[in-house]
């Protein structure tokens, strides 16, 4: 069995992906050094190496982890509501929480695109994720309009392709200039025209779901 | 006078930024090397270094030059349309002809993404050149709430901002998936959502100016 040779007081396999993806957040993926994330959880290189090949399935690992937290709380958190207007408005703000409140999210996004062109193995298993955020918008809009709360004429796919992208394009203009950049009252607005496109006119021509805008300050 | 050492039957040194941002589109930054760039322009390594200093300045001023041609082009183009919404849907167009005919623009994008950890100076032109584009659409907005055409309790910069991440997120699924991702249709459906949440209300509470969405096929 593999974990006979385990470090006996060492961190999990778990607890490695988190300490790692902290010191890339903070440093880079180039400048963390395998000896440096050894270093951040208090475990000997040769423990890395016994849970991890190299640097490169590490940060595979720990962007996987990553990911799959936040595509459990955007199921458990946003599914639920009775509503999908309300459902999108959620993610938004999910979105502007996690972009926000820790450097991971950030290191996500530049990671994604910088691995177009020097890591196909990411490369791949981010489009899979893309994919996967976009099928489940697709799903919420087809909700909404399967229970009348959204026109059935709007393409429910390319929906969800304008919204994934309209969070992403936002979140990069704010990684880049954090402090003049409002990424919750772009991401807002943006919801807000989104939801109003969708939405079924009510019997007096306007639309059924009201939408409002507020610049959070 | 610099000129007096400069090759004789060299190229000038824009024609050197145009070869130097095909290579970089086609190999990468990182796989690019002066003598790559050098072997494609016909000249020696000295008379490229007679222009630049290193390859971090030909990219700086490559990327410089191209960002240049697509703000005259949008310029020229945009600006003289009568129309605020039929110069958003314009600029929507043009931005898919340059993220789908050429492999410069998404050179551009990811390099915007990458210099934001790797490359401070570019990172600070990138974050002007973005700037300058929000302020070009937020005129444009202003234009078409001052002619009547748009609502005047929009904020045209904050729809600005909706509107330059709605373009780069688009494009970025694109590059991820260029054979799957229609990104005319979804800038398309987009700009529509966005003209129609713009859009003044008419004398008998329909929007004043009809938006109309095609899938391009």
């Amino acid at each position: 069995m593999r974990s006979a040779a385990r470090p006996a007081r060492g961190q999990s396999r778990e607890d490695l992906t988190h300490i790692a993806i902290d010191c890339f957040a903070r440093y880079g993926y180039q400048a963390t050094s395998i000896d440096r994330i050894a270093k951040a959880a208090g475990v000997t290189k040769g423990a890395l190496y016994y849970h991890f090949k190299d640097k490169e399935e590490l940060l595979f690992e720990a962007v996987k982890n990553r990911v799959g937290q936040f595509e459990r709380r955007v199921l458990g958190d946003v599914a639920p509501i009775h509503s999908a207007a309300a459902a999108l408005r959620n993610l938004g703000r999910m979105c502007v929480d996690h972009a926000t409140k820790s450097n991971h999210r950030r290191l996500i996004v530049t990671l994604m695109v910088e691995s177009l062109d020097t890591n196909p193995r990411l490369a791949t298993h981010f489009k899979a994720m893309m994919h996967r955020f976009r099928e489940f918008l697709r799903q919420l809009i087809r909700q909404g309009q399967e229970r009348g709360e959204f026109r059935v004429d709007r393409d429910a796919a390319l929906a969800a392709e304008v919204y994934a992208g309209a969070i992403m394009g936002a979140e990069i203009q704010h990684y880049q200039d954090p402090r003049e950049f409002d990424l919750a009252a772009t991401i807002d607005a943006f919801v807000d025209q989104f939801v109003a496109w969708l939405a079924a006119p009510s019997r007096n021509g306007a639309p059924a779901h009201r939408t409002t805008r507020t610049r959070r300050t």
